[in-house]
């Protein structure tokens, strides 16, 4: 290990065998965690050429359970978000690509820092089942065409390991590493269809444009080496996604989505994504694939398809876990709003019991917020900016309003999507 | 301590605060291991600045014990080499420094890699004790001028536990980092002059001049930014100092030195040292003390000084531990030695028994080597190469051989003494 740990620090390019030797010495304990973070920090500043992070995506996802879906008939599709706020498309997208007849096994995380995650929301609705086993997932899929559930099997665990010792030795932020990490997750599930959603701006990993397009270039790659469809957007994350930040206020956004009365910007992502997915899955244009989803959240197919979901996992749609209280926060001043902090508002809400700050933390699903006004929107002094949801007392109503920069001038807005790339 | 790492990672200088924390916190076990080693490699890769350097050695230096020698009267003088092979440099500059009126308190270290140690080789004479608490040390060197010994007292603790970690983790170029780790011990143990012996070639840690100069221009600001009179020298190690490697055969080497019959090299080195270190320490001309140390060479002066040592600390100087057996091992081939695979060396006798393979093993003194041809001299086919010292049977007489790289051309030499740095 030392020698490896020598090679990577002098730049050089570790070999398929001595990447095997680090994830299969590593996941059993005989290499200890100091020596494997001085090897992730030498990688994180010397880097990993392409074929390099290829092997250890494929080294990482052997290392555990591999999820064959053959015994789903159709074509079986995935997404991943690399993370925001307010990012509740996989909610909205996974039972409207069912409509149209795709197979999702949608596997998602729990919230992670200041960004929410899929299973939490979904644990909102009372009695709704994260915890499905392989077969009950591919009895559901073949069903009714889609599951949501938390990680099932023993899923490379490598990547587990590997990323708890990351998040605390400063060595998260890394092209290559982040790429092995996601990628060996969704290759380890025999998905055809990939799509990778890489958000960009403040309230996201990636902070450039530049770096987003270079982790999308690297993960199609790796995709491809393994024969799958995959396809990145690079998306906006300069502010929240759609108005509702928050699990039980995301769920029911999405549910007006999928009844076709969602926010622009949520509803254009949707489309977008899956308008890309379905196209790649059954050879058809774009466009057309595109209309024939809106159709199916205006005509009340993806609610229906979403309600069907719920209930198959045991959830209740009438009862959402949903905060009884709010509080109406007023704009002091008036004026376009400039920026977002759309990581702050995050950890505002993390704070505040909406996320974890322990991984043992228990999570309130009441807490979250309304944003009214979205960045370039005109707000007058005293028009209400946020609706805060929460039952509790522990709201800072400044540090909610420091999260909104407010200018005299008219400002711009950035596209909501920045790039498509296959 | 994770913002800390991320700093260092994104290249920026660290605080005096933020080092202090690190180190205390490392020390008192707050900070694991996997954080302080991804720190070390950033640092590695990213570098210190000059006042990091200084700060972190200070720091270093007050995480333990200091040891004040005001209790000594008169100059106390100190010396550090980086390490070579066949460096026996202390058990003869020690005494000879000592026979001219100054006082040298030495602590020494074991062997570690493929060098040897001064206090493995002292403990090839029969009783010699080098574990002095720091009253004998006082008590000896106020009565005889010099005493040779382990190190003693809870001395500089932050460098014990760094270092090993370091050497574990691939961490251990790093000029900054070395320079810290050499100078909080010498800064820790308070002598007005400090010589700083910086080996160079394919027998030492520093492999290149130029890294040899880094070093040596951040060791003499260190030094002076504590008042102490501090001179490097850059010496050649791309082959053994003088004839005999290992640890009993080294202590005869130093005795016959001592006696004014030292081979060419280690004399030289030892009066180049010296003649610095006397020079400084009483502002006389460095020819004028060289000539003052060659004369207690040669008139026995240096040799009962040594005796005097050895008595003091429980040796008996006609009992040292060495081999009854030898081995003749003959050049196959005929012509000059081009060069020295000094490394190797060192490794082969470490693996014989001469050093440590595992920090707890034991050493055996006995086992030893006496190379007969240096870089430049010529040899006969048949002719008597290199006399292996050993009891045992586990030598490979052809991996020693393969140490020698022998050309029909007449060779270059490189002088002993690349460069002085004041």
């Amino acid at each position: 290990m030392i020698e490896i740990i020598q090679k990577k620090k002098n730049g050089l390019e570790l070999t398929k065998e001595e990447l095997e030797f680090v994830v299969e010495k590593y996941v059993s304990g005989e290499i200890p965690d100091y020596q494997m973070s001085a090897l992730l920090m030498a990688i994180v500043l010397n880097g990993m050429t392409d074929e390099e992070t290829i092997n250890l995506t494929k080294i990482m996802k052997n290392s555990g359970d591999i999820l064959e879906l053959n015994e789903i008939d159709g074509i079986k599709v995935d997404k991943h978000s690399t993370g925001g706020v307010g990012d509740k498309t996989t909610l909205v997208l996974a039972p409207l690509l069912a409509t149209v007849g795709l197979k999702v096994v949608k596997m998602s995380g729990r919230g992670l820092g200041h960004t929410g995650g899929t299973i939490d929301k979904l644990e909102s609705i009372k009695g709704f089942n994260t915890s499905l086993s392989i077969d009950e997932v591919i009895k559901q899929v073949n069903e009714i065409g889609v599951a949501v559930v938390g990680q099932t099997g023993n899923l490379v665990p490598a990547d587990k390991k590997i990323y708890a010792l990351r998040d605390v030795t400063a060595t998260v932020d890394s092209i290559p590493l982040i790429a092995s990490s996601i990628m060996s997750k969704k290759l380890a599930v025999s998905s055809d269809v990939i799509l990778l959603d890489i958000k960009v701006g403040n309230g996201a990993l990636m902070q450039t444009i530049d770096d987003a397009r270079k982790l999308a270039n690297l993960m199609i790659k790796i995709g491809k080496s393994e024969n799958r469809k995959t396809v990145c957007v690079l998306s906006n994350m300069d502010e929240p996604l759609g108005e509702m930040i928050g699990n039980a206020t995301e769920v029911i956004e999405s549910i007006d989505t999928l009844k076709g009365n969602g926010p622009k910007d949520l509803n254009e992502l949707v489309l977008t994504l899956g308008g890309l997915i379905v196209s790649l899955a059954k050879n058809i244009s774009v466009e057309d694939a595109k209309k024939d989803l809106e159709n199916n959240l205006k005509n009340g197919q993806a609610y229906l398809k979403f309600k069907e979901m719920v209930d198959a996992q045991g959830g209740d749609i009438d009862n959402i876990n949903s905060s009884k209280k709010s509080i109406s926060i007023k704009s002091k001043e008036e004026g376009f709003i400039k920026s977002i902090g759309t990581l702050s508002l995050g950890e505002i809400l993390k704070e505040m019991g909406a996320g974890r700050i322990k991984k043992e933390d228990k999570i309130n699903h009441k807490i979250g917020m309304k944003i009214h006004k979205k960045v370039g929107d005109y707000i007058k002094k005293d028009e209400e900016l946020v609706t805060l949801y929460t039952e509790d007392n522990n709201y800072n109503i400044d540090k909610i309003l420091k999260c909104f920069n407010i200018s005299k001038q008219k400002c711009d807005k950035e596209p909501l999507i920045y790039e498509i790339i296959v």
